[in-house]
């Protein structure tokens, strides 16, 4: 027999098998093979992008030149573009605006051979502080609403280019899902008086066959409810609302447990494609005291069909149980 | 400039590339190549599958015998069961209950050879008919709130088996994708004391440029928010919230727009993966004054990454205004 797992912040309830749950080997993993040629994030082709936003590069070495450690860039095929007007209008029944918003590319790493597992945690954590450096960037334009910050990683989770890199998306408006977490944290807030990520931290911490690892500053854990199958959380355990507002400790706390995760992942499960994205506090003047910002981490392991499209639930092979255990026993 | 394009039911805000838009050479069709073997779906197979729920079959031909035109069966490898108690109980913070309901397959044709789209008008209503059948045969269990139909054809799309097949799943609590589209027709009934599918239909009766076909009883179109590059919306002329209440007439109706539809589609697009999913009322004494069902299908041709699990929303690269005016060049 199934279970159906309820999510306690937005309501969805994902149909997962604890029965004869899938194993690793029954994953159809798809090959990540990039076309050759040129790549545009290797040092040599700063010509060829977009002129840079930011840059992690030694003192005196001119922008847009070769000698850099990390550097930000405008997308150079944005969904979004930040020049214009909003112009929200109708059009009859419905509702449109124009495209304006903040697509970055964060370059993470001159290595075209690095994942970015392999990179060191003192990398990471200049990766971490470019997210937040450009979090706190876009918050002068008034015309934005949320800063998304997410990676793709590999050919069939999204990622056009096999350069190690991260994007930041900022929007004029606060997305679906982000305000289906900001409601969900206040409705369960307004009914406990506690914060609903800080108590499913607690649960999981004393229910511990799900928890993959942790340390000073964050938990890594397979969800009660996981929608996919190795799903992953990363919580911080202090809580607070937004990303960028994490001091250069809690940076190389995360930057050290998320290469831990991404490790453990690329062994157990052979180097799978991935997502991950922060979900973190929109930018407004007000704070989110409901809302605790967390990195949630999906590898690309099964498909999106009818019964997940008609319903917003999903079906998830493996237990997050199994999965924690698979992910607790593999090499660092 | 991309646009900003807003859903009037669920509030989602897809951006829309109407400025370089992809065109139908972009996308990368992944192969549907099956396994070989036996097809557990074919006539002389029936000893290998659960018994049958239900039949189209001559007079005196027995149940579960070779001479059928379609079949219905339980799923061999359900999501959900229908045997045992719901049980739905906390466990700490956590809501959970045991995985019942119901997991049907409908065979559509005993021709392993014919797709839906090669399916004559009277052999699909034949399978919209066996769809009505079992929608109204499961309302008699108690325990089970939806009954969700859709179909998955190809690989990509989560067809593990080639043979033509939909599927039935009905589920002990109201999805959560289908209590927002309640919810938005509420509100917007509330606000308007009109149905917000009838207006967005009048709307894109209107406009013209996103229609794709229609005959008496259906409009075909690419809706003005489309999330993904050539979806279609097969939406009933007449207000109406529950699928299974469709008279015969208009059974036929749908079966002959759908069946153009999937046509268009095929040499279009050179015949992708797609899902449909038909979107009605839950299963419940009152009636949902206030819905409209729809059938919606979304060609395989996208793949999500980062940005929509981090938003809700989606970047679709071709203007439903582009794919509309593919869909109405294409052969029929």
């Amino acid at each position: 027999m199934s279970e159906l797992r309820r999510d306690p912040v937005i309501g969805r309830w994902n149909i997962i098998d604890t029965e004869s749950p899938a194993g690793i080997e029954t994953f159809e993993m798809e090959p990540q093979v990039y076309a050759g040629g040129r790549c545009p994030f290797c040092p040599g082709s700063e010509s060829i992008t977009p002129p840079e936003i930011y840059a992690v590069r030694p003192p005196q070495s001119p922008a847009n030149s070769a000698e850099w450690q990390l550097r930000v860039i405008p997308n150079k095929f944005p969904a979004l573009r930040i020049e214009g007007d909003l112009d929200r209008r109708g059009l009859g029944i419905f509702d449109l605006s124009n495209g304006i918003g903040a697509h970055e590319v964060i370059i993470e790493t001159p290595d075209h051979q690095k994942q970015m597992a392999d990179l060191s945690v003192e990398e990471l954590t200049r990766v971490l502080s470019a997210y937040k450096a450009r979090s706190l960037d876009l918050r002068g334009d008034t015309r934005l609403k949320y800063a998304l910050l997410f990676k793709n990683f590999g050919l069939s989770a999204g990622a056009s280019l096999e350069h190690s890199h991260s994007q930041l998306i900022a929007l004029p408006i606060i997305p679906k899902r982000v305000q289906e977490e900001l409601k969900g944290a206040q409705r369960y807030m307004e009914f406990r008086e506690r914060c609903v990520y800080c108590d499913m931290l607690g649960q999981e911490l004393q229910d511990k066959e799900r928890l993959i690892c942790e340390n000073r500053g964050f938990v890594a854990y397979c969800p009660f409810m996981s929608s996919f199958p190795f799903e992953i959380m990363l919580l911080p355990k202090t809580h607070a609302a937004d990303y960028a507002k994490q001091g250069p400790e809690s940076l190389v706390d995360l930057a050290s447990l998320l290469k831990e995760t991404l490790l453990r992942l690329r062994s157990a499960l052979n180097n799978p494609a991935y997502n991950f994205i922060i979900h973190t506090a929109p930018i407004e003047p007000r704070e989110r005291e409901e809302y605790h910002w967390h990195l949630e981490l999906i590898p690309k392991l099964t498909r999106i069909a009818g019964f997940e499209w008609g319903t917003g639930f999903y079906i998830n092979p493996t237990s997050p149980e199994l999965a924690a255990q698979a992910l607790r026993a593999s090499a660092v």
